[in-house]
């Protein structure tokens, strides 16, 4: 196109296009529309132009996380960029109240002609899955086949591509791990910490000893959950510990980028702070709205079909539910919260450690 | 396509055609992205699938109503299809949030590319305005321009005929004017209004007369305003008063129509009357909607552009809130809250014309 | 307060009492407020609020559904406020984005202050539970007490009258069991439906076994699932069946009641089942946006404490997690889609059969 | 209470007398409570709790702001709370939908017991806007009184305290005035503006000339816009031109606080300028959904009583709209973006000037 040539909007947003691309195949199929199936082509195609966003704004962060050094600046950009996600989500969650105005027995005018076809071949949410960094291994085989099958040759490379290059778990992990942080000469932080914790755990145990509202046994079980806690604070400071229970698969993150995110959180008031610890919170929403979105779409399924097979196959709200939970990226982030204590009992940073922060954006490792 | 032949999600929703649409002009003629544009893109094309879905909802509920008469099972149907263009109306209202991620200066980097696409010319949004029957004479002329300037001759024909067609509006006020209610043998319902009607304006006016708190400026102006609201009433009884304001421009419903719908309001809690009453609180509704969308985006637009002028060519966020107001549809079903009384207020219907009201849907006029 | 004295906003909203029930026990214990403390307790009391007001409405549609014989109208009023109740939940969905807004670290501020005062202490909402119809039986233990422990004894007294009290959910199953559909006289519906169900089955179980994409593995399981649903579809029609696994707790709807459900579901078209229909949707829909609002709720339970147990002395997200799944009261009415069958294929109510409901709401048995 | 005393969910929230501050008109009036009345008193109670949330938040800004100098923690700090203000907003806006659950006719039942009690009698919403800043003689009368008729004299004190006091509008004015922005010196930021504006217009006015789809009348009215905007522009640089419009109520920020702003948001992307950046969009946003929750409200008053008197004695609807537009306090800074130019042709900052405004929030000024 020619500068000159004036720009509409029809033509910019290529709306005869988008407006072709939906094919209802009851229409095909029977000669006769099924009204409600425009609204399921519509709603899928919605959510996929969203997904091609996020996917959008997640490249660019993931570029920005694999140069050597990331200024502030940048940070700020990945910012922006990851609440947009969290904007996004927001939408993708209310769109499933939309879908919901179709009921149970309207689904069923048409369900029978889309099988095998299935939400689970959304080739781009596995995408944005391996992007964010989902462990391949801790993906649910569905159906007993990889979660790729059924796709195209082409979709399926992209994915296995995808799983092999670094995600943002990774970089984000290895950042951390950068963070000048763990280097506190002469300021002895971990120990001042751990006399912090320990009279927290002290105080704890005897507000419950000195119950008056709660019975022997009651106090038994909060005693031994207290003793529990106090065990899995250990892993904050102790790497040994901290890798047993990684490799048992309680843990994810690396030690030094679990204490470097700890003490962000810890000091996020620091100004130097401010970005780094909006970057973390980011990523734990986006993985609690992605959590929420999986749940609340369980459920619509359930409502739908019932305990009914779905049209890919399977018992979908079943498995929906169980990768609610068990897809989650970002938990040791979201549960850094364990291992927070009160500001007022928060040691003081060193000034020089203050303004060796000040360098930590600005100065690649040598 | 065979039936035989699988059907899958990606080629279901023709995905590969559906991400290929999205053509950033800062990409084709500076070679880069402004990384900010895919979001403005997505967004207006979120927005007009949407629209594509209640064009679909639209025009299925105007086949209803074209039919000589209408069943309730069909009333049923209608109501449930204008509730599902309200779910996604709330959606739309929410999509601002995300396109309000950009920021003004984000917007900048590839603004001057996009001269003169405009939002005015989303003909499916006009489309839209046209089958719910916003009044083409009502409509602000933009720019001095007919509203379809700018748009291809396909679409300019498709919104001159829907302008020529019957719209929603004119269909529920044919129905309206049907509804048996004008016959009320040997129960004169309106004089017994009028009588409560007056009680209670007597009523208004001794609490205003009486109340310590105003001064004598404060009782005044109230009772000015009072003998506005009474004069007002008149027009639900009188035709040729109520003519008189039609003529003005105040009203646009018929008077029989308008006396149907008002009925329908007291009477909503007979259960015949439970569908009808819920289809006329979804074009209010709706109507209420599209404002709030048209306000919000208007907000949005100056927000962005400040009081420069529009890609499109003129300052939009002027029109947009003069638009927001003037572009109800529905404003006189909106406005029948007027003309309420107490139900402890309200006449008891006779028992035969509550039988009548059984007929209402199933026979048709002779 | 005299019938003449001018009642003001301030007065009728008692606004002096309400704005003076905040008392932060950060500025009782330290002399000092921590400012997020103010939050807190703004955020529960609007919980609380809103609990009363859908208690107020629970309560309404309670004492109508006590009646001996339930009119349309007031099935249409019931309606209404349960839908109310609806937009209350979306509400208190969304505040949690607002609670959110509080930081991990900000809560240790004062969390120590509010031992062992917890958010299971709100009587109002187990008694909203009891209401709605949750099996005691079903409750989880809490810490090994019974739940409610640690209220006053008033509220106690009163959570245990309202577990003994006609619930909603049982109340809806005595009405249902009551709907004339159980009499068909000379027309043998399920034995169409078990027909037709078979021709389903046999559809599905083909187009599996032919279904090229599928190795043979895949199609053993998808087999064996399917051989489930079919076994499970028997329980709708078998009432021995039913009331197996009614024992094992798979099913606490009775037969009838589920029966009359189903086909309230299926001819929901009919204008006189419209009402009917909306009221097990929303029963539907309460039971799923509570099920939605514990487990956004347990995730930020989860992120703002992470694994410490709670103020009120346990691990309260996952207590939350486990009662979002096992607290549901109606799952049976969600999980009636697995027996759907396409609106095509259903049988035709018989004329006299259609006017019979017609007496459904208006006549007591006898 | 004694520190050891254990504290429970109901004494904390104070739930037996929050619980008992309804006290339905009704009900007191008639011997009968209309059902619908205690929606009424929630909605607007939990209105007034979240008001007063608001105004906890912002009076910790405005002490922030009183402050001689501000350093960044307390721009983050402050940033955050206005946040969470936005938050509440957007709650505020769904809570509307809860009461419009409420129907006209509903109201009626009991409307007439709460004359002249009106939610423009709410002495918190008065004070959020006052804090804020609104200008006391940019209030429209309402009935020729002042808007603190029909207040207790205490709550009056309080208003007229809060109209004479520094509000944020005022604290933001002198913040922004102390930024070192305005000693450039040796770089004249203003004159490479003013070529790089000079330009924009002048490609612009070509754009319009050279566009082979606009008639002659419609170029001649786009240039006289255009003409319009240019003018506008020299407002920002030129100081008497700014305090001419400043003087005809067209701007409200005084000449250095707007050109300070504007290099805010221009060179947001510095690091340092994140929080000031973040802080000045939270002020936009205020005024945003304070004005949208105003138009919704309207829309909302207008359905309910149609264009009846409300219970306080006005119309309210025309009210509302028309303070929902007039009563934006931050509108210079929303229509900021007017003066915004492409990111690409923004000169570079100096080096020296970086560094100067690192001591921005450190130093105070002597």
């Amino acid at each position: 196109m020619n500068e000159d040539t004036p720009l509409y909007y029809t033509d910019y947003l290529k709306l005869d296009d988008l407006l072709s691309l939906q094919s209802p195949k009851s229409l095909e199929r029977m000669g006769e529309l099924a009204h409600e199936e425009m609204l399921f082509i519509i709603v899928h195609q919605a959510y996929e132009l969203w997904f091609k966003q996020i996917l959008h704004e997640l490249d660019s962060v993931i570029a920005i996380f694999k140069q050597d050094y990331i200024d502030e600046k940048n940070v700020g950009v990945s910012v922006s960029r990851l609440n947009r996600i969290i904007e996004i989500q927001k939408l993708l969650i209310e769109q499933i109240r939309v879908l919901e105005t179709m009921t149970p027995l309207d689904f069923l005018d048409f369900r029978d002609f889309l099988i095998p076809a299935s939400g689970f071949q959304s080739y781009q949410f596995r995408l944005m899955e391996n992007r964010l960094g989902l462990d391949p291994e801790q993906r649910k085989p569905f159906e007993k086949a990889p979660y790729h099958a059924r796709l195209s040759k082409e979709h399926q490379q992209l994915l296995i591509k995808s799983e092999q290059s670094l995600s943002l778990f990774d970089l984000v992990e290895k950042w951390l791990e950068r963070t000048p942080f763990l280097q506190f000469h002469g300021f002895d932080f971990w120990q001042t910490y751990r006399n912090t914790v320990q009279k927290m755990f002290e105080r704890d145990r005897k507000s419950i000893e000195n119950n008056p509202t709660l019975s022997e046994d009651e106090k038994e079980t909060e005693l031994t959950e207290l003793a529990a806690t106090e065990k899995s604070f250990s892993a904050i400071i102790d790497e040994d510990e901290h890798n047993r229970l990684r490799e048992k698969g309680f843990r994810r993150l690396s030690f030094k980028a679990t204490q470097a995110a700890l003490l962000i959180n810890l000091y996020r008031d620091e100004p130097i702070l401010h970005l780094p610890f909006k970057l973390l919170t980011c990523l734990i929403e986006i993985d609690e709205f992605l959590t929420a979105w999986r749940y609340r779409h369980a459920l619509m399924v359930q409502r739908m079909i019932g305990s009914k097979i779905g049209t890919g196959g399977s018992s979908g709200h079943q498995y929906l539910k169980m990768t609610a939970e068990k897809h989650k990226i970002f938990s040791d982030l979201t549960n850094l919260s364990t291992f927070f204590i009160p500001r007022s009992k928060l040691p003081e940073l060193p000034e020089d450690l203050k303004k060796n922060l000040g360098f930590y954006y600005s100065k690649k490792e040598s």
